[in-house]
């Protein structure tokens, strides 16, 4: 049962799909304050939980910190941080009498305080006096999350390829640089199915254009990596660079598809092509146009895109480097400098990325009239990706294309995934990783994944091993690494036939992955669930934050620390551990309970409930070899239902796409 | 057996005390390289493990990343950190067929490439071709670190004191503040010793002045806290003040006791006060000079001190102003500034601090002859803080006085302690601290503890109350906060009672704290051992790094996740489980193996080894107070050797000091 609530005048988001009557009722269960902005404060009792906040750090239960949506470019992703690139304002609330919960559909910044402040209450609040608040109650935490789920409509669903392992770098700047990637996997039989191409493979990071000298024709390169079952997947940016004879730039300047300052004037800020512009994605016909460009990639054979830079990001605007020359010419005139001066100077500087100031400054012309950009501020990415969306649909209305985004909204699940944006190579973003997935589904994020190997700081051969042990079981499974920091492809380090082993063992269980994931799609259900929800009556499953429960047959306990021998498992019911050695499987039946298990780095164990199956194909070399005809059933389980399509068609709900498999 | 090699001209540290003759032969279990500075290189198999390094992040097991030590002001102490307050080069290695010490006595950078670059190689590189490196041989890794700590001369004794919990903050800024921390501690019953100063107790920042308008005579202020059994310990810093009339500058610049540049003027860099002037703690008269200004706080009855900003932490030099000054003058020429112009200008002015070029550009006057920075940085903190040592044994040659530093090189433990310094309000960093204790053990520092609660960042009351879970345990046991950062004395947060049982706890520890830090010290033991080291031939001890044994008697295994339910510990022998909770205690004998113990966040539980026994006093307000002549053993153990003193005398050798309690 889901109620809205109104504040004010809210902006409509499009969060919401399903048409809700609004409630005339003050809002339930919580004490509502209007005096200053919107606060919302519920009494926690010791024991409550609560669950959801979809991209954010910490634990699976949110308690004991204060989280902030607002869309953030920034790296950061520590215990220390607020906000994240996604601002998913949707949470579950259980305590001991009841569980509801909340979905606060509010585009500028909200603020959870969970029992921090307090610690014994919960407090949300908002400068915004405009939003809808929705309530929504049920006779489980599954069924609150699947009644949301369908309020805002189904999820993303990828092709099938873009469950493969796939690979990136900033950058693969040539062809040579990519064709190197390719035969590193393929000489020694790792599974490999894209390459992404990061920035430099734009002409001076224009959007839609290509590097020529490095790339070539980007259909003929593309057309030969396709041969070799390698899919290329460009990034696009929000910032269109200004720039005369540039024709999105021409064309955005013509039609007034741009951002605008307060009086107008198109919006300027550096980001990597220098001064740009942002197309105004809150107005529908700016989102057409911008969406109909992605055509010209798909034209040359490209079939996924990564949307990035969009929170957005801003390096500085040129406002702020109009007051940064005004401020360098009052000191200049000086003989001396002050340390007020210095301190001055470093300050302004060292402050204009990402500023409030610059937020406050950009207006969006949308069907609701003008807003400045820090009202609506969490839809940029959001609109981004829905116009890419709706310009691939047009492309080709009957195929799937890979599409994921940095920053997001919820709504936006719709149109595309996510990744978790720029980690770090930290052993500890192995288990922020783990601990925001189920998030991230609650609030309809299925085709998520962080950066594998960390994108920031330089990676060790047993931190990737460790990760992959996690990424085979997500959705995206993408290693990513940022310029300067050492090359973390599988081919890179030692030993490569342990990095094999484990890809290999991703490649094997795609055909259970892929069938999770679209039953989870279909149904509004999870894919990654805590322990918490699966086990509601087990104090300790309540409490255990570093293992999931991935579809509805398997659970997964990585390791997550460095020079570990293996790592302590609760199993909140008997299960069969499998473990993978040397490519090799074996199985042990575990009782319910505590269990200490050794992992050695270059082997994954998993578990299968104690009275499931899932199915099992061999490896190949990509998703497009793999034999689906010819599936093992593992686990003590006698059957399984299984789903397929052809990994591209749109036919989700052919009854013929599922079948039950049976033990021999 | 500790062997002596010689490389090119060392400086002299004075790090080792022991007369060591010379070793003509080549350095032995190395691949030694000259070709490019000094580089050793040690094959490591798999299970070959790497302890020491003292201060530094990761492991206990330091496998698996590059450390650099470079003394560094960066509280970011995350786990992409490669260099902290401290530099402690002293590694033990040891793999199945040979266990060997070795310390790299180099004032200057050095790299310790553990297993990260080449995942079965030890490389420990520096540019400097000068230092001495010390072979360790020993027949266990116990013997190895006696060896090494009998060469660097015992560690620091503080006085008994400085065992109870104290307070901190930047900053209590007058009388009024630091009597309300009191009164805040003593109305609720919950123990305290003492209060820090930091910066702002000084006129202006300057060394060895007190800000009159806010703490009156501070004398009298002293004798006003003494009389409530509470210290005042206030900081010190590096930096001197360029002030005409401030004697300490006055006498430094007549002296030629700074710092200086190439050409011998006196090195200028801005810190807390402004533009200051560093003493030259390596020239010997600078370091008596200085060390003798204690004396102007201990005639007002202070009776402690840190020693901060030591690295020497420098926000920018005089010259990097002059520098800044002439790159605007530049830029502010032009009618526009260019993007290149912003980010020169962005990273000239954010790239000052703590900079290379400025640690190039200072000289010291040593009896070794002129020397620079760069080559001799890691002695800068330990020399001050000998500086200071000297001058209070002068100024009472038979009271110890509580002295600790944050930077620090192994040497420094003769003379005082360390704090970990500027981490943060996370729940890592509670498990980052007891990671630490080991290796600072091992290089000799035990008066050690990090900033509990955190110091930068919001701390929350769970968060607190699981930190001063394992600070009881801490020899130094303080809780301190940065400047707008949430209040977080215990008074702070609700149910203070909750506070006052754990803090009670440590309280009703000291006797066994105390006796066996004396041990430690007058052993050259270590108090805080990883289970690695007490049970080598255990595989799941050796690679338990969240657990410690603290003494001999006892083993910790706190609590470092937010919202747990407790955790799971191993036990390596049968040991005693003792509980507190509400103040009261409970015992539960528990057998070797593996356990998930149920923890809440207002209980303690640790455990006493099998045949062991430790005494347990009355809590009580403050140390004074403790009655140390009732006290009760508990444990299954029959007796335990208990070493007492008066607190303050020097007379640790006094065989009078040990009594073997005996069960009743």
């Amino acid at each position: 049962m889901i109620k809205k609530f109104k504040f004010g005048t809210p902006f409509e988001t499009d969060a919401v799909v399903k048409s809700i009557p609004l409630e005339s009722s003050s809002l339930p269960y919580f004490e509502t304050d209007t005096t200053e902005g919107l606060k919302f404060t519920l009494p926690l009792s010791k024991e409550d939980a609560v669950y959801g906040l979809g991209e954010s750090v910490r634990g699976i239960n949110k308690r004991g910190y204060i989280y902030r949506s607002f869309c953030s470019d920034d790296p950061n992703q520590t215990e220390g941080t607020h906000s994240l690139y996604g601002a998913h304002n949707f949470i579950v609330i259980s305590t001991k009498d009841k569980t509801f919960g909340v979905f606060f559909d509010c585009p500028s910044t909200v603020t959870f305080d969970i029992a921090f402040t307090y610690y014994d209450k919960l407090v949300i609040s908002s400068d915004n006096t405009n939003m809808y608040v929705y309530i929504i109650d049920g006779d489980s935490i599954y069924d609150i999350i699947r009644e949301f789920r369908i309020a805002i409509g189904m999820s993303y669903i990828p092709p099938m390829w873009a469950f493969g392992y796939t690979q990136s770098r900033w950058s693969y700047a040539d062809r040579d640089s990519v064709r190197n990637v390719v035969k590193g996997y393929r000489d020694l039989d790792i599974p490999l199915d894209a390459v992404y191409l990061d920035i430099d493979y734009m002409e001076r990071y224009k959007d839609f254009t290509v590097d020529e000298k490095a790339f070539g024709d980007l259909k003929v390169f593309a057309d030969e990596m396709k041969a070799e079952n390698i899919r290329l997947v460009p990034i696009i940016d929000a910032g269109v660079k200004i720039e005369e004879g540039y024709d999105v730039y021409e064309e955005g300047i013509k039609n007034n598809y741009f951002c605008t300052d307060k009086d107008g004037k198109p919006f300027e800020a550096c980001v990597w092509p220098g001064m740009t512009h942002f197309p105004d994605f809150l107005n529908p016909e700016a989102r057409l146009w911008f969406g109909e460009k992605y055509k010209i990639l798909t034209d040359m054979g490209i079939e996924g895109f990564w949307n990035d830079m969009n929170e957005p990001a801003i390096f500085y605007s040129q406002k702020s480097v109009d007051n940064a020359l005004k401020l360098i010419k009052e000191y200049a005139k000086e003989d001396t400098l002050t340390l007020q001066g210095f301190e001055d100077i470093k300050n302004y500087f060292g402050s204009r990325q990402n500023c409030d100031e610059d937020y406050s400054s950009i207006y969006h012309n949308t069907p609701q009239g003008k807003y400045c950009h820090k009202d609506v501020h969490n839809l940029f990415g959001y609109n981004m990706t829905r116009s890419a969306a709706a310009g691939l649909l047009k492309a080709d209305p009957d195929k799937r294309f890979l599409l994921f985004s940095r920053a997001s909204y919820i709504g936006m699940h719709r149109y595309s995934g996510i990744w978790t944006g720029d980690n770090f190579s930290w052993w500890s973003h192995i288990l922020t990783e783990l601990k925001v997935l189920p998030g991230l589904n609650m609030c309809g994020f299925l085709y998520v994944g962080a950066d594998l190997g960390g994108f920031g700081y330089d990676c060790s051969r047993d931190l990737l091993l460790r990760w992959l042990s996690l990424g085979i079981f997500t959705p995206l499974m993408r290693n990513h690494a940022a310029c300067a920091t050492r090359n973390q492809e599988c081919y890179q380090f030692e030993k490569p036939e342990d990095f094999k082993h484990i890809i290999d063992l991703r490649y094997r269980l795609i055909p259970y992955l892929y069938s999770e994931y679209m039953k989870a799609a279909k149904n509004g259900e999870m894919m990654f669930k805590p322990l918490a929800f699966e086990y509601p009556d087990d104090l300790v499953a309540k409490c255990t934050e570093d293992q999931l429960i991935v579809g509805n047959e398997i659970m997964i306990a990585p390791v997550y620390t460095q020079n570990a021998l293996g790592r302590y498992v609760y199993l909140p019911e008997d299960m069969t551990a499998v473990r993978m050695q040397g490519g090799e499987l074996t199985f042990t039946d575990m009782k319910k309970g505590h269990h200490f298990v050794e992992i050695p780095e270059n082997e994954v164990v998993f578990f299968i409930r104690s009275d499931k199956a899932i199915p099992l194909c061999n490896p190949a070399k990509c998703v497009e070899e793999l034999d689906l005809n010819t599936l093992e059933l593992i686990g003590n389980g006698k059957e399984y239902v299984l789903y397929t399509d052809d990994g591209f068609a749109k036919d989700y709900d052919n009854p013929e796409n599922l079948k039950t498999l049976k033990k021999q």
